[in-house]
Formats: structure tokens, sequence, C-alpha cells
């Protein structure tokens, strides 16, 4: 069987959905967002894209600072909320019962339930159409104690969603594991 | 239990698996990228971050145009050796018989075996220090007439690839669904 064209999609697999927090008048708001990842290695940083008009937009913007949250499956209406509602209407923190702290940065607010939160620090905001695509430094990474096996991240305990278009919009767990990094690949040299 | 800091780390989850193709001299070849994703809505764009010694930046700097292929689990050898091994060394496409195509560029190199292929055009290369990341517009999209339901994508049949680091540098396949987007928040809204 071939392949069919689509036009240009905006189709890769897996997306993450990660809540992605700014102060907005001062006050802690959050957004889901499918579309982001690591931008950088030496020093860290994170992209996400987010469409102009949105309210965690202008809290970005007001204070150059904004906060990634990783939500665990057990998070899932809560993150869910975050997307179908704005800040601009409700209080989300309060809807979903987010316990919100502050590490390094004034402005970042975190979620203490989400097992894994960034501080980031504006470096650069593209205009590159619907959306800007905001590049944060990472400033400071916050681990839930409860997460970790021998003091290292378990992506078993974080239980990080995934959010899929196709079929239908949809949250997804993470699976079994496939194979080793680094290491399967090496069955191919030895050929 | 209260939350441990890091540092500032690459921590998100989760990531894709991807392939990003270019000519290099020529000739096509393939890397694989865990940072990336989708920059903008419309036009649709993606971005990747890459090392800037890599010899596939030497290939998307030369033509200004690369390819995203996401591959399946079946193809988890296949897209670990290309983590292993440099183009400059040896010949990716032959050791992973990959079969190539082209599509709308003429330098973006497709992997006819992967479930999706992005065609994109390079349309802002940032250097954030150890990587550049480097936003592509989405030219044309490719899918697997096999990997369709109804006509549309279907992730169950694309099977894709997620990368984590911990606790293992590990590929992991995507779990059950947990709730449908869009949908299972409504429930904290009635409240």
């Amino acid at each position: 069987m071939g392949k069919i064209l689509m036009g240009p999609q905006t189709l890769i697999y897996p997306m993450p959905a990660l809540l992605v927090g700014a102060n907005v008048d001062g006050k802690p708001n959050f957004m889901v967002v499918a579309w982001g990842g690591i931008a950088n290695g030496e020093p860290p940083m994170i992209s996400v894209a987010i469409r102009h008009h949105r309210y965690t937009h202008k809290g970005i913007r007001q204070n150059l600072t904004f906060s990634v949250n990783v939500p665990s499956t057990e998070m899932v209406r809560e993150t869910d909320y975050c997307g179908l509602t704005s800040g601009s209407k409700v209080n989300k923190v309060e809807a979903c019962q987010f316990k919100v702290f502050y590490g390094k940065l004034d402005n970042a607010p975190l979620i203490e339930q989400c097992p894994i939160n960034l501080e980031c620090k504006v470096v650069h905001i593209l205009d590159l159409g619907s959306h800007s695509l905001i590049v944060g430094r990472i400033e400071e990474t916050h681990i839930s104690e409860s997460c970790l096996t021998d003091g290292k991240p378990d992506i078993n305990k974080i239980k990080p969603l995934t959010y899929a278009t196709a079929p239908d919009r949809q949250y997804q767990a993470l699976g079994g594991v496939i194979a080793k990094a680094y290491s399967i690949g090496k069955e191919l040299k030895a050929r």
C-alpha cells in the first residue's frame, strides 16, 4: 500500500499534554499545551507554541516568566478543564483545586500536584503566524519525591499524559517498554 | 511528601522519537530527534533542536529543507541505529534498508516505512547554545494508506514511539486511552 498526501498538517506523535502557567494580572493561571518540546541542552531550554490571544500569553508577556508542569494520568480531568476554559472567565486554580507554589521566579506559578515543574525565563518570542513560539530557559526543576526511584525520576511513577488528535481527540497513558535506547540499534551495527 | 529541587533539567514527558532527514552533500541522511514539537498552527510549522556539529545539521543548512518522519514501534531498531551512528561515517539508509522517496521538495528525503512524513522548509534557525532550534514550515504531509481508518490518521495503526530518559533511556509504546479530550474536563465545569 502506498502513501496519501494530506497537505500541510501538524501531524506528529506523540505529543505531550503540558500545563503551562503564568501569573496574569498578578494571579496564577494555567493552560494545556500539546505543542511544545525541549529546545536546547546547555543551557536547558523549552519551547511552547501559544495562540496570541490566549490569557496565559498575556501573563507571559507581562512577566517574561512561565512554568511548565507535567500532569499525571490522575490529573486528566483537571488538565482537560484547563484546555476547555479561559482564565479570563474562570478561576482555574480554584476549580481544579491546584495547590500553587513558587520557586526561584516570582511569577512562574507551579502546581504541587504535578510530578514535574519547570520554572522558565523567556529568552525568545517568535511570532510564527497564529501562534507565538515562546522559548524559555529552564531555571529550576522540581520533582515530587514520590516520583523518584533511587533518587532518579521514574516515568512509571510520573505517569505522564500524551495527547492525540487522531482518530479522536484523546489523552493516552504511556505503554510498555519496546527497547533500550542506545542499545537495540547495535544489532544493526553488527550486521 | 514534598518536592525535590534538581536544578535546570530538560525534563518533560512524553518526548517523541522522530527521524529527521536531510540530504547532506547530495545524499539522504537521518538522525533521531526527541527534542521537537509543533511550533505553529496556521501555517503549520514544526521545530527540532539539533546540535550544531551534527551531520544532519550540515545538510539542513545546505538546502534549508528537511523532513520529519514518525517511526512506528516496529522500527525501533532502525530508529535507535540512527541515534547511535553518524552519517559522516556510515550510510544509514543502506544499513536500515530505508526506502527513500521525495515529494514536493527536492532535498527533504522521506522514509517510505515511516507511517507519517512531513516535508519542511526552514523559516528560522535560532542558535540557543549547544543546539540550534530549527523551525520549519510543513509543506506537505504523507501518511501510509495502511495507517488510515475511514480516511483519517489512526494512532493505533501508526503506533508511534516515545523516548524517555528516566529511569533508563528507553523507547515506549503508547498505552491505553485515559479519557476523551475536550470532554472529561466538563465534569469539573459542572461542579
